[in-house]
């Protein structure tokens, strides 16, 4: 039906006649003669409509935008002065020997150039929306990503392996979505949080290299980075150790990241241990384009008369000061727009230091509502960590080390990018490995698992299983990129006493252990092999590719916050016989229209 | 941790220091000296383990089969005459100078050779099921073909864009999965039956040419080649006709198995109607490796005594013949053994007429109890069109047209592979194209959709959709492989009033079209382009390519007939906790679990 796409015509077509099918963009008449932009997925085109040619005319003026036209003409040089330097096709037009409409469109509820659209427009009408140019580009990007990501793995020997969609509960600690069952009636399946534990069998079962580009599901409250379903690039590997799984893994990133927007990452890329990272970001995904950093000052606040410093320094948890180049001239107004901005993360307020005379630790050469209440010890510890010089700010986070990890981690990118305290790179790739086995949940009093109870303790470390769970490193390792967290994973326990052990330290007994993961612990008994691996969320790396604001610009067709398909209208209502079928029944059928009506 | 994979170690190697890491297939003690067969993906090596180094083999006096180990040697050629030309490695093995043994192995409840072993037991212990060198060549072929579809649908300017698997139902027939909303009491996602209407949004938004390798689900009654979720190879074009598309489409299978098997396929694919395939094979989905034929004899037997021919004649049935050469030697047990066969799709019995003498139609020529009650022009006619010759035999089949075809079309292909009536080709690959837009159901008094409401009528049969449903073709083809569907598809309507039309054709009023499709009857306002499509039945073709008895074969972790995975132990029991957030309870409990208990 074509000859050519609208989008890839050029000044190398000259005087060839081609055929063009696409969206009429916008239609204008100019001095008698009909100008038309057509579009199709790979750009725009200008056809021009002579009157000299009466029939086609007639059609080019009946069409309106959004037609879908199949025109056949000759390629021409755009007049000297109205090329378009924006478009591929931009030196060229087409002038229009015939037009035939395809089909018809009445008149769209927005403009399809229109950059100023609500979400909740551009989601009702998601398939107009899908025409826009910049949301082609995503998903074509998007596409060569995970292109590029399998041309890595099936050159290096990884095969994709599908596991099932339909399974049982993985423990991956956040809510399942589940599919009643038919057949079996009063029990359910489980949409999969993640493949862990059938790449881990499928290790086990001798496949040496796996990979798969696959849906994973989380029924949790949604934030601006999460959806019900994401894609994950999973992959695992037999026989390799801890560095030789995250050798692979970016020399993965550094090919997609060349291959796919033409970006050259760093090689090697920086490694920091999760102890550090937490320490100078406040992050265990630190956006390494930002230059602050947090300082330590919760040993040197012990003694100062100052509660809200030596309370938390003397009960466990963490005092940090966070010097800010020159942020003497920051504004009253700012520096209360700051410490409402930490508050979403739990500080009860933003202590802060303003420099006037680095040489005089105390009221002198400080400016502050808690200087007097700091000894001139601590104050002179406090400058000299920082190394803050006249006309610098200091900030402050004290509390438990969670809270003032979260707020000032948070202020760090936030007031770093906001005023340029940045290192200029582009890209800023980081791994941060050795994180904690456990991390200790104060509400269940008991040890959870910081990534998943399969992550293999250090060697080192085993003996810390039991006598001190809460200092024993794990082999995991995350990547992250300009603050954020796009890939994480792990080498996994391969022996079976192993993973008993870590059962025990979690408080897991073996009942539960073999009603959960029975079908693990028998394959760790015939010979497994050791092995690793780690997940990608692709969602999150071309949202970043793209600059887009939200993971809904990089999928088609996303659910809203509150898990919605505005487009289908999904979910909705099903039949009782369905229901019956299934041998449920809804919970408070009156409560529950309540419910609807509400929303 | 290794050099070199234990099943590519080869001559080329001869004297180098190799490390392996593999599991222990079998180990011998001869002579003295420890045999160790070594297994990994690649396959098998010989590793010969000397008293001389005691250490060592002290160590490999102590492994066990299925024990996982590295092992450090040197390469050698093996002593003339124990070469083993069915390994790669055949020819050399590999004398131990290390053993480190990486983890052990209780004693596995089979042997990782064997080929005897039932379903059960292997989908129950389907880790050491998957060990099986026949599992580790089907799931890597099955791999290899799905990255040949991909890299053909990437050459050729498609791009993969993923769908939702948390949808709206789709009407394709069956019956859908549902997922219960936690946030939307009472509301319901269906897993998709197929991508179908969002690869329709996705060319209505312009992005041209759209592949996906996906997971879809349906809650059926599952038969030997159905899974609850099962992988389509799922494409759409736009601005392309039926010709074109399955053009292309054929290129890509051949590209296929080319490279996945080496195998070339015929250029171009023949095409047959689906009258003609219903007239010949008695299937939309002919054997042609299968030489045999139907033929249409119902005209001919209208007028004859025996009801069993002119019932079905005069009243809209059919009957067929179907001539085996040389047949007239088939013994009375196989002549029972086909009617027992046909009797599976309802035929009532096997009529049959032996031909001692082909000149003479009539009893002195003919041997079978039916020749009596048959006219002479009636045989006549029958052995002229069948082309029997003397020492042949004639199955018939007469009945509703469906019982004709289901029954002489299953004869056909069991007694043509059973008596060697075939072409000896391996693969014949065949369209099948107009299909009939509607088939009218008995039972509901209506005309269904046979391929779905979305496919296109044959332009020159739109009148047809109002005047006579019957008669309407569609641009609706499948593509057909040794006897099995392995694709299909159509081109769509992408035009509204046509859209319209059909439904009403399908007695689906405005209403009840609007809340179930409204979001596409709205996109094909806006400009939607021509396209068409097609999915491949991913399962299906790796089963036909592997020979594999059964599509569990060709899937790591399937389920079982009753939808069970017998590993994992899916689907399984829940918390009150997750059904309460879910807003569902159980129906009727005591009786649920009464059916638990019998099941």
């Amino acid at each position: 039906m074509r000859t050519h796409y609208c989008g890839q015509v050029t000044a190398a077509d000259l005087d060839q006649t081609v055929t063009l099918c696409g969206w009429v963009l916008r239609r204008r008449d100019h001095g008698g003669v009909i100008f038309i932009d057509l579009r199709d997925r790979e750009g725009l085109v200008q056809v021009v409509c002579d009157p000299d040619r009466p029939e086609m005319f007639a059609t080019a003026e009946s069409i309106r935008n959004e037609f879908v036209l199949q025109i056949t003409g000759k390629v021409r040089r755009r007049p000297a002065g109205t090329e378009n330097a924006n478009l591929v096709s931009g030196e060229i037009e087409v002038l229009c020997h015939e037009i035939e409409v395809l089909n018809a469109s009445v008149t769209p509820p927005f403009q399809i150039d229109d950059d100023n659209l609500s979400e909740t427009v551009r989601l009702t009408h998601r398939v107009l929306d899908l025409r826009r140019p910049q949301m082609q580009k995503n998903l074509m990007l998007r596409y060569k990503v995970a292109m590029a990501f399998r041309r890595f793995l099936d050159t290096n020997g990884f095969i994709d392996v599908e596991t099932p969609m339909l399974t049982k509960s993985t423990p991956e600690g956040a809510r399942d979505y589940l599919v009643p069952s038919r057949v079996h009636p009063g029990q359910f399946f489980a949409l999969p949080q993640s493949p862990q534990l059938f790449k881990q069998l499928l290790m086990v079962a001798g496949y040496d290299r796996y990979y798969q580009i696959t849906k994973c599901f989380r029924d949790e409250d949604l934030r601006a980075d999460r959806q019900p379903e994401f894609t994950q690039i999973d992959l695992e590997t037999s026989f390799m150790n801890e560095i030789e799984i995250t050798g692979l893994v970016e020399e993965m990133v550094r090919f997609v990241f060349k291959e796919s927007l033409d970006v050259e990452l760093p090689n090697p890329f920086p490694r920091m241990t999760y102890a550090e990272a937490m320490r100078r970001y406040g992050s265990d995904k630190p956006d390494l384009r930002v230059t602050l950093e947090l300082t330590e000052v919760t040993d040197a606040v012990r003694e100062v008369a100052f509660k809200v410093f030596s309370g938390p320094a003397n009960s466990g948890g963490r005092v940090a000061a966070m010097r800010v180049p020159g942020g003497a001239t920051l504004t009253r107004g700012e520096i209360d727009e700051y410490t409402r901005f930490v508050g979403i993360y739990g500080a009860r307020g933003l202590a802060y230091i303003k420099v006037n005379d680095a040489s005089q630790p105390n009221e002198q050469g400080l400016q502050s509502p808690i200087v007097k209440n700091l000894s001139e010890d601590a104050l002179r510890a406090i400058l000299e960590r920082t190394g803050a010089q006249s006309g610098d700010l200091i900030f402050f986070g004290a509390d438990k080390a969670k809270v003032v990890n979260d707020a000032l981690g948070a202020l760090r990118v936030k007031l770093g990018h906001e005023k340029g305290f940045v290192t200029g790179e582009a890209w800023t790739p980081v791994w941060v490995v050795d994180f904690p086995m456990f991390e200790y949940d104060e509400e269940d009093k008991r040890w959870t698992a910081c990534h998943h109870p399969f992550t293999s303790p250090k060697d080192e470390h085993l003996d810390l299983l039991e006598s001190d769970p809460g200092a024993c490193l794990a082999k995991a390792y995350d990547l992250a990129l300009n603050g954020w967290e796009i890939g994480g994973g792990s080498v996994r326990i391969h022996r079976a006493d192993i993973q008993s052990k870590v059962f025990r330290a979690l408080n897991i007994d073996e009942e539960e252990a073999r009603i959960k993961f029975g079908f693990l612990l028998d394959a760790l008994k015939y010979g497994a092999p050791p092995h690793g691996g780690l997940a990608f969320g692709l969602d999150r790396i071309v949202t970043l590719m793209t600059g887009a604001e939200s993971i809904r610009d990089v999928i088609a067709f996303p659910k809203t916050q509150r898990a919605q398909c505005l487009l289908t209208d999904a979910p909705g209502d099903v039949d009782e016989r369905q229901l019956r079928e299934l041998h449920i029944r809804l919970r408070q059928k009156v409560e529950t229209q309540v419910e609807i009506a509400k929303n």
